[in-house]
């Protein structure tokens, strides 16, 4: 295409609200421009990357066995209060009414209305296990939409359901899903993971997310630094193990800490390490306190407590509840004097200290010599802290690191929580009628084109792998006004095009400088310049991303393009 | 594709709330559900229909020079209030809050956007003229959601927006989309007309609206029996020319006509045919009160009316104001004696008419032998009639007759509408700054879909054309049971897709009828059935348009399907 008449409008100035490359970048080289927050046009270039991704990930659910269909944006409240999700979803959900004031939601996603089609149309195991996907534009009325396509309000998304007679049918759907999933990812260029996350609320087992690996990354990733082992740091199982010191233990002792707030206060006034302090926090789990201790260098993981009480919501208490149940705050609370309408639960490595410190529930106040068992007891130990880096990996194998990771994919064995709500049964082999049950798998569209760009860019701007990149060639005729540079450009043009490479000519009456930074900020992965050698048949060719710069003759051109593109 | 485990759930009977074909046979063959009023999923068949039309539109737009992107279909209501079109539109424009209770649209079209993103990022005569599209859901609140798929609430179209220095510019872009709407709409095997179109409210000049032919269009095509000619009949110059009879004028006389409340009971008790009666409507134009005066046989076309007076809004006038200024009611309307406030307009015939009755403007009563010019004068004769069928085309050529259509396409030249309300200027060679001046061309994605099943259905289901049907082949195989057909039906099913022939393989443990019958009623162009003779490596070849048949050995089978394809 040529860019003289094409809307790919370039900035040399950072937007002023754009804080991470890839919404600073994409804007600036002219693939989105803002409408309203979180709200995004995908320009003529944009719109080519989008399809590039789209088309990679049609073709690994294909290949997986799903069929493709489209659902309305628009979906009626009845199907949302049927699941349930009408209240409990919150603001992120859109909502609407129609000229007759009937409730509408737009889609965040569709597990309402697939359920829906399919409890009406399959009743018959002979139909399952039945996959289905859609690639649409998604909403979600962010409270803070920001990192321009990271966390907008309306973006693209593939969704796909599945539905089945047994929990071993979905196992293998979603083994089919996860590794397309990682064609996918593979195929976008992108460094990623596949890694173990929370399933939540929705009574799901099994839950992956794909993340991939950027500081930018919202979610801590915990991973292996030898193995595929990953995992949402809130998902890690602490599998280290500890040991007691041979340290004899001493007479338990109140001493006076006063103006220590903090653990490590505490620790330096005690002269003791981290490690040797108790941290006790007061939680609630559902409507019950509980004081949850762990090592003063250890963090509580609340999923982890949420997990061994099988609770619904867990939360830290209010000061005010604390001091009401403690008779003491934040800074002074230990495990020793705990009234009995209070549980004490603690991470395993407490039952390993000797000779520790605690809170003594007394403003300005710890106890020393502390020694659990002896001086207190506990409802239960269990693994209640975060794992952390240097911890082993919990498949058995290396060590944890960790990294920042964006969400691009998410894999869910939802179980029956829609089929039960919304009543999607089949009659199985004897005529029995059972529930279905599902599985749900997320792509974010959008989010991974901004992902590649996090990962794909440097001080001149995109680097784009081949793969996604919105042309192969980026064509530039350096002075136009030139005859012999122009027609050379225009005969290399017209035979690119014949030989089916996408590529992009730059026939602009522009000066060379902001053809050259114009190229690199768009960052097509081979650029073509035709300049001063076009009397010779000479052109530059010039893979972006590696900076290897070479002279062709034009007759070269087509061949080096090809091994290039493979 | 393998129908045992896709969702394509077919139907006996038609759904009770499906009026017109396209809708029976696309919920019936399984392409598309109704999720509530106006709102559709489009299941696996339905989307891979949608998506070859898609595809068509967009390789016709990509190479009419246009570029794809895509927009949000939020929009802030400010662009709409720039546009004026938030007041405007009423209350088909979906509208909603977001959590911060900023307004919102739905796009139903994106003028007021792409108007935006251009001021903003084109500020050159350099960079014009300029062509975008999208395709994507729009959203329209019908007050009655009808028909399926023709009149949806919310539904997939191609938008395309350009942007020009001079009307020169617009005529070409337009011409180019013109001809691409008309490739467009031959691929899809579609038998249509451009037709001249009213540019309505929005001060555009030319526009056409591609017109699906088809007994269920609610828009009248007036087409010429010989020569390409057709517009909306709306729009259609009356050039019939009249001349009076050589009757000789006889005395004005008052007649009573008692319960005589038609033209048609008022001619016949006065013994003479429809044409030699004069009709008179009294109309409200703008603010003022006009008696449009036409033979009795003619119809008042009330947008000639409202273009003669440069008005508008043109509305009847109501029983009650008619009677205020007249004295008379509806059927005793008359030109003789009318109060100065009114206006008299005439259509051209009543100019010719020689001894003809009117109303007498008294209830009851009529005059004959009226005499136009002698015995009243009118403000204005103009061409205020709409065309008949037989009347002589107004491009000179055959005769007119009338046809029923879809509107499935439209190409309209705005003009400077939105470009100058939204300051939407550039600046041109001499550096001085312009309002561009804009076109805007639709494509309706999904009821193309539509229209083509109105066009190509027979009493056993649909009769898809190939380049938009959802496969090439059906592949039935009888009897699964029967080792011989499953086998032969595997290796022909293999083959083909080798081959990449797009291949529906019905391998379900289904009856034969069962299988006959929904490969009628989905329509795929070719049927390939694996039957008894598979013994012997013959299967039975029917094309599903002109159901010819024939027995084909298997050897044979790629070629005829190949030969087919074209």
């Amino acid at each position: 295409m040529k860019q003289s008449n094409m809307l790919l409008p370039t900035l040399r100035e950072n937007p002023a609200d754009a804080e991470i490359k890839s919404h600073q970048l994409l804007v600036r080289a002219g693939f989105i421009r803002q409408i309203a927050s979180g709200l995004y046009s995908y320009l003529p270039l944009g719109k080519r990357v989008l399809r590039k991704v789209e088309e990679i990930v049609r073709d690994e659910m294909d290949k997986a066995g799903a069929f493709e269909m489209l659902m309305p944006a628009m979906q009626p409240s009845e199907l949302w209060k049927e699941s349930g999700r009408w209240s409990t979803y919150g603001p992120e959900l859109m909502r609407m009414h129609d000229r007759h004031n009937r409730e509408f939601a737009l889609g965040a996603t569709h597990e309402e209305v697939i359920t829906s089609i399919i409890r009406d149309e399959v009743n018959s195991y002979k139909k399952l296990p039945l996959t289905v996907y859609q690639i649409q534009s998604k909403f979600r009325d962010e409270k803070r939409p920001r990192f321009g396509l990271l966390r907008g309000r309306e973006f693209l998304m593939k969704d796909a359901y599945s539905f089945h007679e047994s929990f071993e049918s979905l196992d293998e759907t979603y083994e089919k899903l996860f590794k397309a999933y990682g064609n996918i990812f593979r195929r976008c260029g992108l460094n990623f993971r596949a890694v173990i996350a929370d399933s939540g609320a929705m009574g799901g087992k099994d839950t992956h997310e794909f993340m991939v690996l950027s500081e930018v990354g919202e979610d801590t990733i915990a991973y292996s630094d030898t193995t595929e082992y990953a995992a949402n740091i809130e998902m890690a199982p602490v599998i280290a193990t500890y040991e007691k010191t041979d340290a004899e233990p001493k007479e338990l002792e109140k001493v006076e800490t006063p103006n220590q707030k903090t653990m490590a206060d505490v620790a330096g006034f005690l002269g003791h390490s981290l490690s040797e302090g108790l941290k006790a926090l007061m939680f609630k789990v559902d409507d019950r306190l509980v004081l949850v201790v762990t090592r003063g260098d250890h963090e509580v993981n609340d999923v982890k407590l949420k997990h061994l009480y099988n609770a619904s919501v867990v939360d830290l208490a209010t000061e005010e509840e604390t001091r009401k149940a403690m008779n003491a705050g934040f800074g002074s609370l230990g495990p020793i004097g705990v009234p009995e309408e209070v549980d004490i639960v603690a991470d395993e490595a407490v039952r390993y200290l000797v000779n520790a410190s605690c809170g003594a529930n007394e403003d300005g106040y710890h106890y020393i010599n502390v020694n659990p068992g002896r001086d207190f007891d506990v409802k239960e130990y269990a693994d209640l802290r975060f794992i952390q880096e240097g911890d082993p990996s919990p498949d058995g194998h290396g060590t944890i690191k960790f990294a920042k990771g964006i969400e691009v994919g998410h894999v869910f064995k939802l179980g029956k929580f829609y089929s039960e709500n919304m009543n999607a049964s089949y009659l199985d082999q004897n005529g029995k009628s059972n529930t279905m049950i599902m599985g749900c798998y997320g792509i974010g569209v959008s989010r991974t084109l901004a992902a590649i760009v996090e990962q794909f860019h440097d001080d001149q701007g995109i680097t784009w792998p081949t793969a996604v990149a919105p042309f192969h060639v980026h064509l530039l005729a350096l002075n136009v006004k030139n005859d012999e540079q122009r027609d050379l450009a225009e005969k290399i043009y017209e035979t690119l095009i014949q030989a089916g490479v996408e590529v992009l000519f730059d026939d602009r009456k522009e000066r060379a400088g902001v053809k050259f930074a114009d190229s690199d900020l768009v960052g097509i992965p081979l650029r073509i310049t035709v300049g001063k050698r076009a009397g010779e048949g000479y052109v530059e060719f010039k893979e972006r991303q590696t900076g290897d710069q070479k002279d062709l003759h034009e007759s070269e051109i087509l061949s080096e393009i090809n091994s290039f593109l493979g």
